[in-house]
């Protein structure tokens, strides 16, 4: 019988208790799911977050591999004490509230909905605020991976005319997809509504900044549901107040719960979500952890296995 | 040469002269456009608009059709001077902006987009908050007629548990499609988000009334763009202040513009939109206006003839 030591913040327990005992059985695992403080040196499995009581992993002898609830890895990608083999969470119920998050935020922006809330005041105008088509409207997506690709295909069958941008080049039907340094300047200055879905790594952090956001269509309405580093706050602060930049939503901030006393909050330009695009859900990332225990025990390659050269 | 006269508000001309003029062109037919006041006995076409100067339709004597702009026919179908063939306009740009305005309101309910809009306070409110995904919100569009089937396909295809009812039983891929006065019923007992799409005729005006809304789950959310007949309004307000039903987001009204004193503006649980879902774009409408001219003329069935026995 294995040992699966679940790793995440306790309160979390009773969701995912009985959705990783129900996906074990699925998937035909005799395991025993165990709680910190559990003996280190039992544990076959560690179902971890970052938010989760161990961050260090020397006394795991045993264990095979470290089996994160989130889609991100960058604050264990680095852990000098991680030995085992590290798999990032790809869960189907995450990316689908991505792709509604993106998708209710996009069409937010394209209907100029947040106008109609605000001007409840008897004057009928419909003169002039009539939106454009989703066809004649260009939204740019940073960051093609499960995530960012899913967002840019529901964008595209909704009629938008969607640009793709990713670090190497990848093919999407409906979506022109772009790459590199000079495929990044092509896609943001053509972006009048940008989402930015990219992992946090070093070659991310101010992905957005000064010099990128001027490039922009005056106006452009960002949506960051990806990761807080992606932003230069200050800049995108000082591209808000001159006009450049025409509204941002964001998921996603470097410190969270984003400080109350953060001008984001503030700011008449911006909305602040408290990272809710994209939970990941148990039943489904269950499911998720419970295959990859089979992939390991079976030898196969597991899903979502992070390179740590590429920091994702 | 074809004599067609164009009867919709002259201010819509700017417009349309080009995108008939291309539309004609492009469908080989020869015809000329004239403008009120011209003489009714010339005049082979009236392209027309329940706004337009062309009301009694007696003097045109030689027209073949009346072929209407707007989608709705409610107030010409009646008129005892047509005796005309009538038909619709079913127009690709018009359907695509009432899928747009219907995926993004829907989109802003489910996602509960106004409540973070109204609590940008500093306090950090995801416990609670993170949105259920779309295969677990069920959607019922009334009246699956060209635009509200597209509305239900489009909601289908992002997940929502979608269901329909016609008139007439549907069929759609991906949609639960009920008919009858039971499938009514047990369509509103599953809408907690409740679309209405339905032409204006005597058999739905007020399908919404005291008694319908009261078969919606409490605290469903309501989405008009199709016709402001469907709904019995002091009924919807006094459901709204029950808190049976949760909000109202309404595109059309029996008087437009909404009067500056009707309650729905001041309302905190409506949105009024000013008849924006659906506008009619002049450069597909004219498409769809010179392939009627066309098929007229060859003696081929036109398309979206009106059944005046309908209504619709």
């Amino acid at each position: 019988m294995l040992t699966v030591l679940f790793a995440d913040r306790i309160e979390n327990w009773p969701a995912y208790e009985p959705a990783l005992t129900t996906a074990l059985a699925e998937a035909g695992i005799d395991a025993k799911l165990v709680l910190p403080p559990a003996d280190p040196a039992t544990v076959d499995y560690i179902v971890y977050s970052p938010r989760g009581p161990v961050q260090d992993f020397t006394a795991y002898t045993r264990a095979k591999a470290v089996l994160n609830l989130w889609a991100g890895v960058e604050r264990v990608v680095g852990n000098p004490t991680l030995t085992q083999p590290l798999c990032r969470m790809v869960d189907e119920g995450l990316e689908r509230g991505m792709v509604e998050w993106v998708t209710g935020h996009a069409l937010r922006a394209h209907l100029n909905i947040d106008f109609f809330l605000s001007h409840q005041d008897g004057v009928w105008r419909q003169e002039g605020n009539v939106p454009p088509l989703a066809r004649d409207r260009s939204v740019v997506v940073l960051g093609l991976g499960a995530l960012g690709g899913a967002c840019a295909q529901t964008l595209a069958g909704l009629g938008f005319q969607v640009t793709g941008w990713s670090r190497t080049q990848k093919t999407l039907p409906g979506v022109t997809c772009l790459s590199g340094a000079e495929g990044l300047r092509a896609a943001l200055s053509r972006a009048e509504i940008l989402v930015t879905v990219l992992p946090n790594t070093p070659e991310t952090t101010d992905l957005l900044n000064t010099e990128t956001l001027a490039l922009l269509p005056k106006g452009a309405v960002i949506l960051n549901p990806g990761r807080g580093n992606l932003i230069d706050d200050d800049a995108l602060l000082a591209a808000l107040d001159a006009g450049q930049i025409g509204h941002a939503t964001l998921d996603v901030f470097r410190v969270e719960p984003l400080p109350p006393e953060h001008p984001y909050w503030a700011h008449p330009k911006v909305t602040v979500t408290p990272h809710i695009a994209a939970e990941t859900r148990p039943a489904s990332a269950a499911r998720v952890i419970a295959e990859n225990i089979r992939r390991f025990e079976a030898g196969e390659v597991p899903l979502h296995l992070v390179d740590r050269s590429r920091g994702y």
